[in-house]
């Protein structure tokens, strides 16, 4: 078994440049230590408020062993709450997404408010004090209409990651934006490996064709500097952000504009636009907005949609991944939109990294298995692994 | 790890009318200890006598990681053997339930008689000690048609037990009774959470709309007192049980008779009569006798069927329930009564009730779920809740 | 749980002549001690040369956490290496059996010679140091076509196992051998009880119609002596191999040639021969070959083909069980065999033993299950039993 102690060998034998140890991908302890140095430390991305649209339309997030419901008050505000009833314990929202007017739960009726609040407890006696049993919270911020929750008992500022993705974020109007489609992934690796896949190009060459027809660059073997320094300068002029963040120590968001290639149009599998400009967007001109936000969330936006993807560990070995796709909110599909043609890119591309992941996983598990040394091209590999190595200790 | 230091401080925190600390629900060490503490130390009910209806009939119960043979022998005896071969260990008996008028090895044939006598060894030699390998027996107790099995090395006392639940049972005839329906539901919850479940209606109201038009009073709305005193006598005029009996310090059996609602005549969707009265009755005016044993098993009988209900721990989140339904000897399907008509009840109830409970648990799971206060009418749930810690405590 | 004391105790407590206390079968910490101290140790058979044809057919074998690539090389060659790339830890092969000029790994590219050299990795840097990336290897042995390979450090001599097979493999001619057909099996049985199964014939009279009826003896009902020497002089003047093999201490090999029934040709249902004579041999009377080695292999073969059997745990509760037929290399599917006639006769009596190990592993978990003593008829199976109990010792 995984001790403390053993954690602290296998940190302190860390190489950065080299890949983990085995333990670190598939050993239930380390991942329960990584829930207490990361998951419960930083913010998590949980949702985006395009899939909130009145008050009291809510969807659960399952994390660890907690289901959250995340849902919509009246002020236009985002509720976060634990789904276990304070009477006996029993789970209240039964469907993965739904309306509540008011969170009442399935077992024996105990009655809550949306912000929280146990508002009846029927047949309890007199001397029974409401307020000591409201549900129990989780904080919540929202940026541009990003939802990102934390567990943490004093949860950590989120003044940066706003001030990082709000300006790449806002010309998106993700408040009035449309859900196009939504899926979920279950990935037979750990999550790192997920996230690791998610921060480099060099396997892009040989394994998604797709991809790298509409990025130019992706891969590695052309120049870009032109065309970006030419498109910089056309989205400056635009209002658009474009100043390269990274991830450095004590920020968690990386964030970058960069071109398609020369009469691509958006991401997709024909190079076309797929619909109408999304939020502020006037043309297909965009380029693409990346995001990341350490530990689960990525975006890939183009001039016409927003494509999110959320990813949460199950268990050593085992990865939740969510895939958001957002249109603008007056986007119509059969009319503005195909669903297949705007969903494929990312499906096709998603498909790949999962089997890649999968793969990846698959040979780590082998005794055999040895840290191996990554490229120089995957340095923001080395950024992220860095990153969860340092997360463990400072525990 | 939960080790017994552990399990010592959280009996400790218990507190009485508040639901257990999550461990309880979700530790395999403490169902380890419970299968110590409970299932070893306690009568558990395996079955009837209507299943085993001539010598050599048998079936198997699946408990802890035991498969108890349950089988009438030559004098309308019965007797219980773990399913395990003294010569190699491999299991005798196959089937679910079956007949067998020799119980035979199927690996090496080895031959054992129906009260665990090794009859035949073939090929040992001759001094050879067949006594030695008899098969491992169980110890048994029949009261009035129903079978419990001790696991404990000096069983306790029966007494108790028959004396409660034979005044109830008798007038049913188990005997000569005929087995209607049997269905086992596996669901993912603690199987106290079932247990609990069984205890209380102050779901009822909301959860239970058919269980509700039959039982009156079940809504925990409605004052039975007078139409129970007035049955009470009608009962007692008939010779039927309609003590209230209760669990006790040093007991484990709960008993009571009380009425349906005026002018329903049995437990149905319909409130209709489903079948001819059963064993000694004569009428549809028995009322409801409600039944209940520690740890694991429940009896609802009307008139004309009897359903009991056995309870099983698979693991700590998961739980074999197994309802049988029993009518009376002479009644023939499709003229007496109708499958359908017979079982609609208890399997819109219990699938109503199957629901809650794996809702229950799931939200038990949640790191955010803390015990909570029982209400008043939840009075049986602290019995049992009592009950359980008091065994693990006694350890 | 299982601590290396424990084991100890468990070890001391081991009587000859009885069946392994329940933690042999069910602990996976046991499993773990098996695996250091048996998998590890000695040679295991992983297939045979009819199954790689040409240079880069592969097939990959699952024997633990690890998957194996076993690899036909250049020079007719056989290597094995571990499926894991030294890069990122990615598996390379991703089909159960294939062809691979070179060894690419399909997550970066990284490019391996069959021999296991690292070839190309693209984009390192100038100072990278290819030799120190070679693919992990793994000992191999081939006797007479059989592909034999070891885990451990320091590989023990094969010398002996290669001279107790290679007298009754070599008439086979394996390299120009055919797979006719290869089937996997899982069974939920500890893997001994399958070696144990496939070690005594005190089952075979209840069990096994099929094979009684080709095997003479095989009920122990009947005496073979007098054809069994009979049928050493005719085999002995065709230059067969015929001596018995035992496996003592120091060795893992059993080797034996017994006659079929007279009329019978070969292990067939209906005792007809199935296909042409198989490799050197002439005509359908070489009887049977029946080998053994320590812990996976088993070969019975007759006239006409030969049937293989690899067991390999994959928990204390599961095991799998590869079988392979082999024929002549010029035999025609269809023509000289069919290929339902050839391999019916295994399939069945595999069934049947697949069936009467997980009934006897099942009644193995019972917490009444004791060791029970072996017939003297069951003498291999204490042989194998104390062999392994001895490999534990010696650790």
């Amino acid at each position: 078994m995984m001790t403390q102690e053993n954690l602290q060998i296998l940190l302190s034998r860390y190489q950065s440049g080299f890949s983990l140890e085995q333990p670190f991908y598939t050993s239930a302890e380390i991942l329960s230590a990584e829930w207490d140095a990361i998951w419960k430390q930083h913010w998590i991305y949980a949702g985006n408020v395009a899939q909130l649209k009145k008050a009291g339309d809510y969807f659960l997030y399952k994390i660890n062993q907690d289901e959250i419901i995340i849902i919509k008050g009246n002020n236009d505000d985002v509720h976060a709450h634990f789904n276990t009833c304070t009477h006996r314990g029993s789970a209240i929202c039964l469907e993965q997404k739904g309306h509540a007017a008011k969170l009442i739960c399935p077992y024996h009726q105990w009655v809550f408010d949306k912000d929280g609040r146990l508002l009846n407890a029927r047949m309890m006696p007199d001397d029974f004090c409401k307020e000591e049993y409201n549900l129990r919270s989780v904080a919540v911020e929202v940026v541009e209409g990003l939802i990102f929750i934390s567990l943490a008992k004093e949860p950590p500022s989120f003044s940066s990651i706003r001030e990082s993705l709000a300006p790449f974020i806002k010309t998106y109007h993700i408040k009035e934006a449309k859900v196009a489609c939504q899926k979920n992934y279950t990935l037979r690796a750990n999550w790192k490996l997920v996230a690791e896949n998610f921060r480099e190009c060099y396997h892009c060459g040989g394994a998604h064709p797709e991809y790298c027809s509409a990025v130019i660059g992706a891969n590695l073997r052309e120049d870009t500097s032109e065309l970006t320094n030419e498109k910089n300068k056309v989205w400056s002029e635009k209002g658009l952000a474009t100043e390269l963040i990274e991830v450095t120590p004590g920020t968690t968001t990386y964030a970058i504009r960069y071109p398609l290639r020369p009469g691509i149009e958006s991401y997709s599998t024909d190079g076309k636009k797929v619909s109408i400009p999304m939020g502020h967007h006037q043309d297909h001109d965009a380029g693409v907005v990346g995001l990341v936000n350490y530990p689960n969330f990525w975006v890939d936006a183009v001039s016409d949609y927003m494509w999110t993807m959320r990813i949460t560990p199950i268990d050593a070995s085992t990865t939740d991944v969510e895939f958001c796709w957002l249109v603008d909110g007056k986007a119509e599909e059969g009319k503005d939109y195909d669903l297949k043609h705007l969903t494929d890119f990312w499906e096709i591309t998603g498909e790949q990294d999962g089997r890649l992941c999968e793969n990846n996983f698959k040979g780590i598990e082998s005794s055999a298995y040895r840290p191996g040394p990554y490229a120089a091209v995957e340095d923001q590999v080395v950024n992220f692994v860095d990153w969860c190595v340092k997360q463990l200790q400072s525990k």
